[in-house]
């Protein structure tokens, strides 16, 4: 008896599951939509501190709930599906597209990573539907997918004291709450978007907007030259474990179809991809043999399969080529290149921006949303803010309408490499020339000197451009320009971007950002080590460092940190300084201070509390 | 035979040396001081490139200098000893003050860290000179360390063609080219500072002020609870190899005399301290019992070892301390906290405020730079910008006022935990109240979710204030908050600190900054791996990371990499585009065009160059 060549073998046990350590799953239904289940991670604090769990948003999926059963080979629940049936818009697809060997880029025998074991269920808009989140805000309708995602972007703030709003956030217009109704409104005036393909019955939706929280995407995918599948599935779980909001798969080489639905079929967060990498991959790697029908078949493959948003490069257009001859680093979008590529040597405006109705009329049938690619951005310091890349974005936004006009979501792409004072322009000139579609930036890098550390080259322009009102941020691993991300470069990517991301909110002054903070300055003042270990974004790091200098456990409820000592700590005389004056008016302190001195000496002038 | 208890064992192998990869370490003569060496780095780079070498500034030391000869024990040679004799304005110290059991804590036996093998001889200023860098430049006087400095910010960048001027600088007056006299009206004017005492011969100068390169400060030192002093010097050296300009040596607990004895002798950067701290550990850290004598005591101490800028906390004054006691986080400086607690206890105005005036005497007469703390400085969030926090910093101003009169170079201290929105009011207080005293800020952090992070999240608050003016940044580590940092912290937090000191002269349009970038772009663009790596700020972790993915030796001449694999690069197409249009006017492109594809398919429409 032989096994199968191919049966695939990702042991559900390889990735990751469970809560991280000290929070733990907890689910809010829906008030319209009583069924919806809206995941929250809750972080317990000590008894000693007296205050409620903080809440945190949670893409993790069901992986860290402790009570999910897991099953790569199943894949997800879609409890999606009926959502998307009881709208009575779309028609199960008797006959979906058939998988082709080109698909998989021709791989067979043991080369072909194998199907998904069973198919899922596709449907398609009725004849004359449209069937978008962004349809639906304009006729005034509240989807279930709009009602989850204002529950989860306010984090059961309703449970807790109102924060005061501190922030410059630009123009923005962020509100105290969010309400279903507002969310409708922002999808509908495009300034937000819910990537939710109706045949991605597994995801849990969410919003990209500079009105809500600032989200993270992460790339994973593997390349001709290295990743398999485990991995990568692995690697989209993990990523989503740490905080990433979208996973995109840039999977080029073979097995792009495969791979891919093992994603699809285990995310519950919104995919998204390039669909040219696929299609170029169909013409065997020639750009110049790519065709509008090859690109559109690849297209309703992915709609099929339950992509949420796709990257167009549509506004790489053949006139604006010759502006990169005197780059720096000329285009270095691998989409930008290609259709670059294909302009020129056919001498002909890129087929995306000539059938760019034809691709918006495809992706209302499904609700996928346009993440309009940058394919001239910048791809150096030298290069930032040139008129390739302006005059790109010019016809971005001129696409942002007609797209609207079919009514389909958008989101814009944007840089790249921009040294700091540059930034806000690329931000400015987003909002102006695209109506306020959200920004979906790549860093920015603000410099190029670091290879090895372009996670913190690119948070550093990633936290300022989520400032001025980016929408979502794509990471930079620690590998970029170097080589392909592991894990650990995906956890370290994903973090530096979550640092990113809740910089911005803070400084936009987002009401439900500032609590978090405070509840762990609020565990750093009172020793509460093992709260400040389990309020960071990365629990384990974290009590690990602390291992590394006080491994005991006493040391956990310890009144002092390795840095100053037992002997002395900055952070106890304050506890006396408080106690003293809290009440007193500035013009009473001199007097108070006397009273103060004595009842210090009295008190025995001691400010280091021993451990218990 | 018994080996002594306390004879020192620090192998001089232990500590770091040699070129970093890659690099050689070249010197600039004075014209002014002929004698004078100034060390840059010079990364050279591949034949193929036909570009000079990049010169980056080198603040390492003799320890990369392949032809220097090491020795831990006798200390790094002297050569400022004469520049300083040769001025004439001071005297050797017959009878140096004797080293006491409390400067060493107290230690005896086993605990007592060992002496340094040999004491330096100890200058003073003649009675009633000052012999301050300021009072010199005041005095029109360009001293060797105003040249050396000149040379130094230059890097050598007058043998290149300039660079187009980019950027927005708020206000700051950076030269095309800095002169000696440029140095003078700085140093002159309270602008820059050049921390060098008299007592530290080793010390190679630098600059501190806005209108020179961004510098960045690493803090070492052992604590009552851990570390040693051969730790500690290979900290120094380790710190300083991968960029630190200033170290500061923040110990506490015992042998701090002698574990700083150790460091200044052989370190090539200036050295801080914090004499609070030992003066401290002189009263068994009963901080009620200190006394403005012992801490003058200290200071002398201090001033005679060749310390070259002091932390004082004078501006945390009894009136202020009851506007913390509605914070969150209190008072988070150990200076701070510490003199908060005097001040309560004895219900007066802090010594250190009180006897700020012959604090200066002492120091000019050494030439020791202040850098007045900001004891009430933010630890959270929540508390930044607080009243405490600017009432203290309108007194540093005035105390800069005092130190300047006194003949005093000056730097102020700066936060610490601060949201983005309220990073700039910091850098503009500090300006308007300090008189454009050099501002020297820790971090700030911008977000207190992410302790093992915290190297990320202050490094976005440290690019930005450094953008907007400060002239140092004092480096966060990965641990900070949890415990102490080892010698993989102290590179990350270097690293970190780097990329944002750099960040911050490219966006202030720093003459200087661009070039590195824009060679390492062209070495991305035209596949020169090594060269890539060499560029980086560290080649060696570059290096790793592109052998993980691609380790073969031909993979470093290869004309792609792992992300994209060898079927398809960006890279390419861009030559291809840019041989074309190059020289053609906007409106020649679309008849250019036609032209352009025919000689794209002629030349067989292929983009992938083999690796040779």
């Amino acid at each position: 008896m032989n096994a199968p060549v191919n049966k695939l073998t990702i042991p559900t046990g390889q990735v990751d599951t469970g809560p991280i350590p000290g929070s733990r799953k907890v689910y809010s239904a829906g008030e319209l939509y009583p069924d919806i289940r809206v995941p929250f991670r809750e972080i317990a604090l000590h008894p000693s501190a007296n205050e409620p769990p903080v809440v945190v948003y949670d893409p993790s999926g069901p992986y860290t709930d402790e009570t999910a059963v897991i099953d790569i080979e199943k894949g997800l629940a879609r409890p999606r599906d009926a959502w998307v049936i009881a709208r009575g818009d779309t028609d199960a697809v008797d006959e979906p597209r058939l998988i082709k060997p080109e698909d998989n880029g021709f791989a067979t025998g043991e080369r072909l990573v194998p199907e998904f074991p069973s198919r899922s269920p596709v449907r398609k808009a009725k004849p004359g539907q449209i069937v978008t989140q962004l349809q639906y805000a304009r006729a005034g309708i509240i989807t279930p997918e709009m009602e989850y995602v204002a529950i989860r972007e306010n984090l059961r703030r309703e449970q807790s004291s109102p924060c005061v709003r501190d922030g410059e956030d630009f123009g923005a217009s962020i509100p105290d709450f969010v309400t279903p109704e507002f969310v409708r409104q922002e999808v509908a005036r495009g300034r937000a978007v819910i990537p939710a393909n109706i045949n991605h019955g597994e995801v849990e939706p969410m919003a990209i907007g500079r009105n809500f929280l600032v989200k993270i995407n992460a790339n994973i995918g593997n390349s001709a030259v290295t990743s398999s599948v485990a991995e990568e599935v692995e690697k989209m779980v993990w990523a989503t474990r740490w905080g990433a909001d979208t996973v995109m798969d840039l999977s080029t080489g073979r097995n792009i179809h495969n791979i891919r639905e093992w994603i699809i079929r285990n995310s519950a967060t919104p995919i998204g991809t390039v669909p040219l990498y696929q299609a170029l991959e169909k013409v065997n790697g020639v750009a110049e043999d790519l065709t509008w029908e090859v690109y559109r078949d690849t297209l309703i493959e992915q709609c099929e399969q339950g992509v949420d948003y796709f990257t167009v490069h549509a506004g790489v257009r053949l006139a604006y080529i010759h502006l990169t001859a005197q780059r720096v680093t000329g285009i270095v979008s691998r989409g930008g290149s290609i259709m670059a590529k294909w302009c020129l040597s056919h001498h002909k405006e890129s087929f995306l921006y000539t059938h760019f109705a034809e691709i918006c009329e495809i992706m209302a049938a499904y609700d996928v949303t346009f993440s309009l690619g940058d394919g001239l951005r910048p791809g150096s310091i030298a290069d930032a803010n040139d008129a390739a890349q302006f005059a790109e974005l010019e016809t971005l936004g001129e696409l942002t309408k007609v797209a609207w006009d079919h009514g389909v979501q958008v989101m814009i792409e944007g840089p790249g490499h921009v040294p700091m004072h540059k930034i806000k322009a690329n931000m400015d000139k987003q909002l102006a020339m695209c109506g306020e579609a959200p920004f979906y930036t790549l860093g920015p890098l603000t410099t190029d000197i670091a290879p090895g550390y372009d996670h913190i080259t690119s948070a550093i322009g990633a936290a300022m451009i989520g400032w001025f009102g980016t929408a979502m941020l794509c990471y930079v691993t620690p590998k970029e320009h170097l080589g392909l991300p592991d894990k650990q470069d995906v956890k370290d990517g994903v973090i530096a971007y979550k640092i990113a991301a809740h910089a911005a909110d803070l400084a936009k002054g987002h009401p439900a950002a500032q609590a978090w903070d405070n509840a762990m300055s609020r565990a750093r003042f009172e020793f509460r080590w093992q709260d400040q270990f389990n309020l960071g974004l990365d629990p384990e790091t974290a009590q690990k460092y602390h291992d590394e200098t006080l491994p005991k456990e006493a040391m956990k409820t310890a009144h002092f940190c390795s840095m100053c000592g037992p002997k002395f700590c900055s952070m106890k005389i304050s506890q006396e300084v408080r106690d003293y004056a809290a009440a007193r008016a500035p013009n009473e302190a001199d007097a108070g201070m006397a009273e103060m001195s004595e009842k210090f000496k009295a008190g025995g002038g001691e400010i280091y509390v021993p451990a218990e």
